[in-house]
């Protein structure tokens, strides 16, 4: 299944080139709360099998049309793996891997959706693209192996991991406003036997910056949950972005980044320089004096 | 008012050496998911006044008989300052701090109440106390002045911010389940009018390793809520891990941790280290080869 969010929250079944409204057919999902109807969903069918959605007489409207929204608008948590592609540790000239470096956490207040706009905050800094394929947990994982991760994805997304160039933690750096663009949707897992052998491909203004396969993954999808579960209890709706391969470049006012990842789709944002604002000048770079 | 969660999450209200179960008295506090009554709170009175809560003929608990668990479970987010003292800076002799580093996230999965045990991770690398002021946020703040910070925080509380001495992430090293004791209870903001004023004190095993004013943060608490909004946006029920002074230092298997600020209360957790496993051991070292 591709399971979408739409219009103001509502829960949408992709059905070819069309989206099927099945928000009645899940209780609660119309109170979900800012957390989503996507992620309801996600808690409560973990612990059995999924909702069969009845698609039979519901209005459908032209995926063309649909103003779709984040899948999953707040996860829980928003797990990162900092170097993940041999060839991206090379062009930054880092001298570890997500194997010495472990995972990093983005603000989960940083998420949007297809369509909207990834904000710059900084005129002189580079802020950069990072495409990704995002792993979505269905079920609670704390210590799996490698070899029982899998049972514990609830799908597959696109994901930007933004990042600004400068001198702050990882954290600072990725998780500013907008910065955490997921979707177009999630793919179930059952339609994913294998989430360590995906093309993947991002473009930035019309030009293809990255091009790789999953299969080149330091961490593979298996091994990242293990690790990441390991550390931190994993539950239903957090969201793993895997790491960015070769490629990443900064971007600027006007461009339109594009994700596309084989066998779940294409996510496309706009970049909004309009607000940026000297680094110099973020708040606190100079504490004033307290009474 | 001194907001606390008890027995399976309810709610309740210290008044003197009593707590006062108020849980009745705030409208779906009973049905509030792993975020907890006392989040649902926070969120339902930020737009207007605080719930007034009847104390007569309800009954009462013993303070020391009742059983305090993490006021907040699960935080939307978890935001912390990495080096917000000199003294502090100076002992792990850092050249940046908190100026330079911005902030850093812990996973909300990572949080327990008092009485609670700390769980070492590793038995070959230290695991730190870092005991320091938390601040609950109250209202959605995002780039919001230090002039106008306090407006957007609820309360305070004590949080204890353990750390792995190894060369993760910080967001690794920092977010191991249990790894952030937060308690006893929640303090609201108009009984602490200058948060940049409180002694804080923090013993491990008896003695006592941490002793500060929050008067010797670098970034006060206004500067931190500010330049942290200028990042992401805070939501209600966020919390801020403000930074820790000078002491930090190793855990071991039975040790007490207790963290005392003034005007806000003592927390005290235990230290687990049974379950400690070698550091060269954890998943993902050395990743299996995928089929």
């Amino acid at each position: 299944m591709r399971l979408a969010l739409f219009d103001n929250g509502r829960l949408g079944l992709v059905d070819g080139d069309a989206l099927v409204d099945v928000t009645d057919q899940l209780a609660g999902a119309g109170t979900a709360g800012p957390a989503g109807a996507l992620q309801h969903y996600i808690e409560t069918t973990t612990a059995g099998e999924q909702v069969r959605f009845s698609l039979a007489g519901r209005p459908r409207i032209s995926l063309t049309e649909a103003a779709l929204r984040a899948p999953l608008p707040r996860p829980g948590k928003i797990v990162g793996a900092p170097v993940n592609y041999l060839d991206h540790k090379a062009e930054m000239a880092y001298t570890t891997s997500v194997a010495e470096l472990g995972v990093f956490l983005k603000a989960n207040s940083s998420v949007i959706g297809p369509g909207e706009d990834i904000v710059l905050p900084y005129a002189d800094r580079r802020t950069d693209q990072e495409g990704e394929l995002g792993v979505v947990i269905g079920r609670t994982a704390s210590h799996v192996s490698a070899d029982d991760a899998l049972d514990h994805v609830f799908g597959y997304t696109c994901v930007l991991d933004i990042t600004v160039r400068s001198g702050e933690d990882r954290s600072t750096r990725k998780s500013f406003d907008t910065f955490t663009p997921i979707g177009p949707w999630i793919v179930t897992a059952d339609e994913i036997p294998d989430p360590d052998a995906l093309d993947l491909r991002c473009d930035v203004g019309g030009t293809t910056r990255q091009r790789t396969s999953t299969a080149d993954l330091i961490f593979g999808v298996r091994e990242l949950v293990s690790y990441a579960s390991s550390v931190m209890t994993l539950h239903p709706g957090d969201v793993i972005a895997t790491g960015t391969p070769a490629g990443v470049g900064p971007l600027t006012h006007g461009d339109r980044v594009v994700l596309e990842i084989e066998r779940i789709g294409r996510l496309e944002v706009g970049v909004d320089g309009s607000r940026a604002t000297p680094y110099a000048r973020r708040p606190g770079r100079r504490a004033p004096a307290r009474g």
